[in-house]
């Protein structure tokens, strides 16, 4: 199943709902069904008010080896990191395995306006950046783990897109989906997306009504995991909420 | 003696001043007594222009383990956690100890909203915060190692409250007082409060002097360490400072 | 050669040519040269737009050991750190190897303030700074790995400056050139300073040119690297510019 | 229920089946149980050949801070490290919290030649011994990860004994059952001691059976895991070992 | 080419040849022609004396994942881990990627055992082998990073076999050549086996020679390296050694 | 005076005291006389039995970078690695600054050899060593953090011998005295070489009497630390021994 390089295709709904959620809230949801590990530690995003929905398309980076790198020179065509950029599609989000490290940029500001201008909507990597002042100034929701001013390939070498790959200790698939926020990254396996986007915003509006309780003053007993009669008050509120 | 679960109490005067001095000027004046391990290593200010003064309310984690977690869900009035957040006294600093572990939230907005309603001034941990955005926006002095969108229980299990704790490298006893810069946090143990607080305003304002000194062209010979003649001029600067 | 202490000494023109160019840049044209690791591992600046060019001048600080510490207060005037410091010359950059430690600062705001009086364009280190909030409000350019409000005496002695130093994984000889951005810090050994910087301002050009055929929606093929067509129409809109 | 300070008491025939058993046969029926996390992560015997079996005695160490250390040295009487050790009895393990810190020995060897003279079986820490050589030739049971020449106070002040700890990533309460082996330490709840160490008794046959098999030439279709037909023959060697 | 899934095929005199050579040698070969990143960092023979020369055959790990590992349980013949187990053939290695972690063992004594029926003469992991003590016993080459008595689905989840890998920091391809002692293991490109595996024994009797010289009190100078006249007397020592 | 490159001179008395004490003990005389940081952390010897005593010879390595190792093969006999090795005195200990790298060897068995057969009595590192094999067969004293089959070359370029140096977190100046034993290695500032050898072995004896009473059934309580009693008791015993 996971070899098939098959994409997964979201409704603009389901990516409306995943917009409004913050990556705490799908963590939970997704935790709640088993899947402990969607978080991508230590992954951060280039500016704090990123946020990003998309569909995971992935790259996986090996160290770097002389005869792999003249391969990739010999016919550039068949350069998976460019093969793969070359082949994103709107809403695509670039995920790049770099064995979490930090010693080189995974790619520059060329390569993410490229990624940019065929649609896409981010790039997240447990490796590093480079060119980072300028990728920042694009605008992508980038993320990263570090930044360095070094080439790709004095330490990685691109072997294989669209192949299962770990990323900050997480496995994505190709056709996950991303979700982005000023935290970090989650990764919302292709089956749950639709489910765990309805359960998140469900969610996501009952916690703003507690943390508005909580803000008035409510103790937490009977607020925070909520008892009957604040599930009461939250049903109320909700009710009046959605008749205005 | 620590184990009394005593909580110091410290006058407006001694948490005013305190309020104006850095935590590297504490640090300064705990180190002449003895006091060398006093800053939490690599735990930093959500907002890099945070100051927080504060007693230390202590919660701890331990390794997240089935029974103990249990027992919490079975009888959760007596989750330390909720419980220290719900003795929480106006000026109170609480400060979690996460064993330097950051793959998961030791709290998120929700609970810290309720410290701040409770009249606490910020949170300290060596672990990471959840929803941390959420958090920045309350705009509570908060303080830790990351930022992981994971609940708590999926790593931790509250343990015990208002006893010593480990946090970042450091000793704090409940009742310590915490002071936070944008560099990060000091702890004073509690004896040396008043003291420390009197000596590092004074500090404080020598090094404001020689700083100015310095930047009008002063050499550091004579400037830094102060010598006779600079510590004189000092004291005029001093007086007529005073005087106006 | 390295034992000489000789500082090297650059034309305005050439420390302007790097003050356009990024780190990526300046690294790219180092490898190319054979020299693969010249970037400060994981040293970041204070200020994410800060830019900075100068001439190293180094200072080493070994383990803390008590004679030495007792000898430095006996003499202070043979103190390294200080006497290094009141040898800085305008458009120097002070690089302190602290041994990736950043359990105490290797210097405050007014030991800066000294540097930046005295006409050093920059403090760069793999240690950590102290009060650092006082050295983002100096404005001068620093780099660091971390931030701790301890005195640089309670973790590190100076022993020797204008000596060869690593400094984050990177050699630094006195009088090499220190080049900083956004990014980070590359070190552009002195007999390849000239060379570099040209070479880097062109390469620059070209990337800007390419990042703009990128964003108005160029393939990567022909483009990046650039194919024969590319570097044509490359020069046209570089004749143009420059008519301009 | 975990701050009672009870310890368990286990018969002679549940340690007699725990020390015929591997720590990988314990952790497996321990994670059947819900328990993922009670292997000490890289902690070693200092012998390869060490085995033991023993109820867990905790001592927790804090950072070393100037006030607690002179309380001590006041009142020996009172220090947690002293107190626990003259309090060990017949067949106890000593587990120390050292927060993962080797930059100082625990305890040296006269210290585990006490736990040793009261029969104590074992001790192990998340921290360093010192006087390693000797506590090697004691041929007392010792696990670790480090090893280092310095006193404990140098890093560590010991606060508390018989109370919850973390040690090297996992929670140990007073009473559980440590089992060691030339792997590493695990940790089995008070309460699930009988039941894991019959389980783990009857797995240790299977998969000795089975290897036998593998070793014989066996695939691994069938074989492991086990099928009806190589279960079924389980059940006749098995019966055929026992009337032997 | 390298997702061929070929598999090379060496002679036995190769293989002989480079059952000589330290791994140092080997290592020293491979730099010469270019490839600096053969060595698995931190991967330790379980044995002190162990000594394999194989071919790879390669497995991959990714962080585990509910839907993943319920997948492999429902067919466990698509299992890669046993798939490429009951694979083996004489004279391979099995390496195994994964990620450097070692919280949990890549496989257990069975496993090993299996391999070494089928007549794999090693395995090599970056991550943690369990029942150590039983696959010490059992006398197959092994090398990991660490030991951890956890079953590997509580970490890990296979996804390919025959694939490219990265291990310890180094690529691994199918098919190329480990070669392991008592330091550690290099891996050599199937296009280099036979090239520097002549090289490397001519080199390592030069360095008997030298190391003899050495030992029998020569000076570096003119010995190591070799001048002419040192060379040449190991032209004649080696005459004599092959007359002999 | 750390410039001078003098180097101590001790006498075979203060040797053979020092050969007679662990580092344990000697670490503890340092840490009495105010010298808190002498012990070389997570340095360990290749064979567990291993004991040396000798004055320290320092060798600096930086980051290898392209012009310096071009100049030292230009003219080999300026490589500070062969000329501290030629200058090697019986009784030297040679101790290499690699910045805590273990990505290659700092020397392998030739130039271990070269240092044997000069007289000297050990090599401490806090890097690697390659060859480990090999030099474990010479059986030279040998201390290091790793082993890595790589040259130094790859990783480092020496930089100057006989100043002094940082090698695993503690200061190490030409002329101090190294002691090692299977726990490590500590350094002794060369003024105090005499008084702590001389306290040392003193302490050792008064240790070895208390290890004997506990290990008979003695009490910490009076025993350890001594009071009165036992210290008459170990001044008869004492007196006794010599009289033997």
């Amino acid at each position: 199943m996971w070899s098939d390089g098959g994409r997964g295709h979201y409704t603009a709904d389901v990516i409306e709902l995943l917009r409004q959620v913050s990556t705490a809230t799908v963590w939970t949801q997704l935790y709640r069904r088993g899947f402990c590990n969607q978080y991508l530690h230590e992954v951060r995003p280039l500016r704090p008010d990123t946020r990003v929905v998309g569909r995971a398309r992935t790259l996986r980076y090996l160290p770097a080896r002389k005869d792999l790198l003249a391969e990739l020179e010999r016919d550039p065509q068949r350069n998976p990191q460019r093969v793969v950029i070359e082949s994103i599609e709107p809403g695509d989000v670039l995920v790049i395995e770099a064995r979490g490290e930090t010693g080189a940029g995974v790619l520059g500001d060329i390569l993410a306006a490229r990624v940019m201008a065929r649609g896409g909507v981010g790039i997240v990597t447990d490796g590093a950046f480079r060119d980072t002042p300028g990728i920042v100034a694009l605008g992508l929701a980038a993320y990263a783990r570090g930044q360095h001013a070094g080439l790709s390939q004095s330490l990685h070498v691109p072997i294989a897109y669209d192949v299962p790959i770990a990323c900050a200790g997480t496995t994505v698939l190709p056709g996950d989906m991303i979700v982005g926020d000023g935290e970090g990254v989650v990764v919302v396996p292709r089956h749950l997306v639709e489910e765990v986007a309805v359960a998140a915003a469900e969610q996501e509006v009952l916690e703003a009504f507690l943390l508005q309780r909580v803000r008035d003053g409510a103790s937490l007993w009977g607020t925070y995991p909520p008892d009957e009669a604040t599930r009461r008050e939250f049903g109320e509120w909700r009710s009046q909420r959605e008749r205005a």
